[in-house]
């Protein structure tokens, strides 16, 4: 399949968003007329730039408010759209994007439209151009593919095809079937662009809140197998307005929608028969990845090794064993959970969760997939005799890692721990029940997307919950089979109130349990230090659930939370962070379905007051 | 007027949140519920704190999902009221908020409603606590003020009254008018919000962007009015739910707020007729302050002294003198333009707007108005014989001085500087034309209240373009007699590339002129560094304008930007940056009515690119 992206999409100078989109796999881009009339290269220059880097120029545009206008404005419009052919001429781009008018229009005639179009396609003629024209959701007179699709019909002029939208169709709901019925020869050009569900004007939400194809609401799989059964097999283009790419790292944003054309791009080829494949836009599809089997590790780098490695004994873990040759990592494990400790030295480095290693049954197709979708492989040192382990690097530079099976569900690369690997420490902590990533908002759709098209999660439940200092947001990513559960979360960023608001939104692992009362208690018998709960949640625990004397007195005597659906019951204590990472235990009993996202604000406030004390140097 | 405000609307704890409300000069707050769930502090703490303070604690909220429902939940949601009234008695508070209900309600049956509200009026008599239903603009089934108040009236119970909310009745667009039919005894609170006029969901609207009175596009002084005229003689609270007070800097939003219902009472007492003053709300107005007629000096402040004098030489400029007891002030004059520049020396100092003057009727007034609306005094040193300048700061640390009016126009302030006021140099710049000022963005409302309560000048157009690295946003803010005006903008945020993103976007001064192309040729004599304009735009603007070709050299060998309204014409250059701070110099022709908006994405990547290559190292 054939990728483009408009220049509108990248942020920097156009020199800069050409680089990026090279670098980042595309064929061709479309250049945002803007985006040329601030750059001091000249025409000529840009062409020759494009075709240093590879890059094909698409398309021109947009040309605006031409159509539905007096004879004599039509003239000034004519004048207009001729200068811009010359332009392309300098350009070498054959196509032209000119929008359906949406502010100077007066008269609301197709018999009119199409006249002026067809003039302007004989002008294209003599500049050996053509002219793609688009429905915009907001048009004047003209909003929906199939009327402009009509208009372009009645033209009836080689220079004149039409631009297909999907924000512009998707927006307005419009059935995309009806794709069908375009000739592939009058479809000069496609743009995607997804979008979440919001409820605002069309105008603002086009303008502000489209995102790459996967990371929004729209069907984009349905549009593209209607698509390709037209026959169409010019490029795919990305065209998508929104504000955080406007100011984000342009080579991450390229490489982001790269990677959301090639999800699309496999999607697609699995949606349509195989007797249509790979159809006139030559489809490819992606290798195969089956969902995560479980959580192989959780790796875990600290500056605080002895705070770290006390919470895990507090927690019931034991020392597995330091690796025989990276000396600076050991194991901690207790039943199927096993945490990698890697000790940074009194360097102060924060404690983070550093890698995660996923059950993958394939991981050699699992990486070439992931590379497939531009994500940076690690290259980690091993010797010899030590375990391959393939990984990637998420968004956010945590470390990937796909494990392979192992019969007797005990990993191989546990030996070089020192590890009888049939010596499994029983315990009461039983597995990850979800692990929680903080991402930088701008860069958490990508996050999302990441997940589900490398890592076959799915996107849940999102939740918002206030903290002392800003909203927090959620989103849940699970596996289908229930076995992995992460929980990517957006922090208030952007405060005025120090670090608990900017890098240092502390991430938690949370631990699964059949009798969080024992872990509980051997924990604080090991002196954890908990995450005090206020006298005054119980109350409001209280008022709410009218629970039994005894077993507030248990949730108070053990700090532990309490959360009630009506599938069940969700019990759940904190420890205190270690600057940025704590740990979470989790009992649910029944069928509960959240994680916690009720008490969270407790958690917030609490973990705000330690951080503000220890700011103030009051002991915590 | 009485003045409180819910702690939801601003950060931190509780006991924060209760400090800041009292530095403000708020006299009350309501509790919101959940910042009493997750505080380390009993109620009975909480109770003493605000008494200590002398804040009384005028509302205890929300109480959620209570009527409506079958026998069974309403025995529960009886079960959870109560705790909530004990927990009242035990912070001393009277009053509970409780809404209409949004989710478990089942049953859609205004008698049901009202014998289950009696009954709980009958628990708040026990408890001696009264309870103030509001509808909200969401409700199931009730979702109406009128509506809210027939089912009290009906309850007829001395423990249950209306709670008026304005975001939930303007929200809906409902007629304020019928406020004044509910008796003062019925209204137990009422709680104001403005909010910008979007079009989204309800609930994410009210949720994420209500703003402080005076900051939005609510007519909330029609509904003060109407409020005045029931009786009503308890607090006027503010409960506004937005994302960015919850993570700004407590005391400033607390500050903010105050200053908005100092506004709004003012604004109310012009309202009313005088018989009707002071109302049972016991209004007060603040020192009438007269627009300004015209800025009598800039002040900047630079660690680029010999840069920052060249240009404003370059542009015509001459050297006054210098300051006969402050040694570092300096002042520049040209016609009745004033420029003070104060060099901080090679401290490495930001060239920054330190200071405006304003032409104002009455600047003891002015002053004490300032006060009133809680802006900080400006207390410079001084010699006896020296003119007592009156300023205060604005939000955003520039000062701001009332300078008094002169017979001849002249100031007197001007003699400090050893200049012989009667010898104005004539000059080719006639004034300043507007002065751009740069917002953080969680602080631009405040801003733009602080202008309209503070200086009379008045919201105008709102403009957002695109720079390399984000989208910019623009407020024009001017005195009805256009003597004034001001661009505040927002900058991108959070971005990515650097400082041009961050604290350095660029301010500027832009100066008027009668002959735009004489300054231009006079600057470039004199060694100007011109912003420079590319090729492509001149293409564009003949693309466009369809200029004679003379023209079109003009503004091509001066560096001039053009844009055209069917009033006029704009003509424009821009100096380049002295880091943060440069300078326009603009030519109106007939009534042209824009700002130069249209050209300003032109400039803003030719600054990036400054900056840029500026950090490359590469010479500019």
């Amino acid at each position: 399949m054939r990728t483009s992206v408009a220049t509108v999409c990248l942020s920097g100078t156009l020199a800069e968003k050409l680089r990026a989109a090279a670098d980042a796999g595309f064929d061709g881009v479309e250049i945002f007329e803007q985006d040329l009339t601030v750059s001091p290269h000249s025409a000529e220059q840009i062409r020759q730039r494009a075709a240093d880097l590879g890059l094909t120029l698409d398309l021109f545009q947009p040309f605006r408010d031409f159509e539905g206008v007096k004879e004599e404005q039509f003239q000034a419009n004519l004048h207009r759209l001729e200068a811009k052919f010359h332009l392309m001429n300098r350009l070498g781009i054959e196509t032209i994007l000119l929008c359906s008018n949406v502010g100077t229009a007066t008269i609301n005639d197709d018999a009119l439209f199409v006249d002026q179009l067809r003039r302007a396609g004989e002008l294209a003629e003599h500049y050996d151009v053509k002219i793609a024209y688009e429905a915009l959701a907001w048009g004047k007179f003209v909003n929906d593919f199939e009327h402009a699709h009509d208009i372009v019909t009645a033209v009836d002029h080689p220079r004149v095809g039409t631009c297909l939208d999907t924000f512009h169709i998707l927006s307005r709901g419009w059935v995309t079937d009806a794709v069908e019925n375009i000739p592939a020869e009058k479809i000069f050009f496609v743009q995607l662009a997804d979008a979440p569900k919001l409820s605002m004007d069309i105008l603002s939400w086009s303008r502000h809140h489209r995102v790459f194809p996967g990371e929004g609401d729209f069907d984009l799989v349905k549009f593209m197998v209607h698509l390709a059964r037209t026959g169409y097999d010019g490029p795919i283009s990305l065209e998508i307005f929104n504000d955080s790419f406007r100011k984000a790292e342009v080579g991450r944003t390229a490489i982001d929608g790269l990677r959301s054309l090639r999800w699309l791009e496999d999607q697609t080829w699995h949606a349509l028969p195989e007797a249509e494949l790979p159809s006139a836009l030559d489809l490819r599809p992606l290798p195969e990845v089956a969902e995560p089997a479980g959580i192989d590790f959780l790796e875990i780098s600290t500056g605080r090794l002895g705070e770290t490695i006390r919470i895990l004994h507090q927690l019931g873990f034991r020392l597995g064993g330091h690796h025989r040759s990276k000396q600076d990592y050991q194991v901690w494990t207790q039943g199927d959970v096993r945490i990698v400790v890697c000790d940074r030295g009194p360097t102060g480095a924060p404690t983070t969760i550093n890698a995660m290693g996923f059950d993958t049954p394939d991981p050699e197709a699992a990486r070439e997939r992931a590379q497939l979708l531009r994500a940076r492989t690690i290259d980690r040192t091993r010797e010899e005799d030590e375990a391959d382990l393939k990984g990637v690097y998420a968004p956010d530079g945590v470390e990937l890692f796909f494990s392979g099976p192992s019969p007797d569900g005990v990993p191989e690369w546990l030996v070089e721990f020192g590890v009888d690997k049939h010596e499994a420490v029983p315990g009461l902590v039983t597995g990850v029940d979800h692990v929680n990533l903080a991402q930088p908002w701008q860069h958490f759709d990508e996050a999302v997307l990441f997940y589900t098209a490398l890592m076959a999660l799915e996107s849940d439940r999102e939740d918002e919950f206030p903290s002392p200092i800003g909203l927090v947001r959620n989103q849940v990513m699970r596996s289908p089979n229930d076995a992995v559960r992460l929980l990517l979360s957006v922090a208030p960023e952007d405060g005025e109130q120090g670090d608990f608001l900017n890098a240092a939104y502390p991430e938690h692992i949370a631990l699964a349990t059949d009798d969080i009362v024992a872990v509980a208690r051997r924990a604080k018998q090991r002196g954890l230090e908990f995450l005090p709960v206020p006298e005054n949640y119980f109350d409001d625990v209280q008022a709410r659930f009218a629970l039994d004397d005894d077993f507030l007195q248990t949730l108070k005597d053990h700090n532990l939370l309490y959360d009630r659906d009506a599938q069940g019951e969700y019990l759940h204590f904190y420890t205190r962070t270690l600057g940025t990472l704590f740990f979470e235990v989790v009992e649910r009993r029944g069928g509960f379905e959240g994680w916690g996202e009720t008490n969270a604000p407790v958690r917030l406030a609490a973990q705000y007051r330690e951080v503000r004390d220890a700011e103030r140097g009051i002991p915590s």
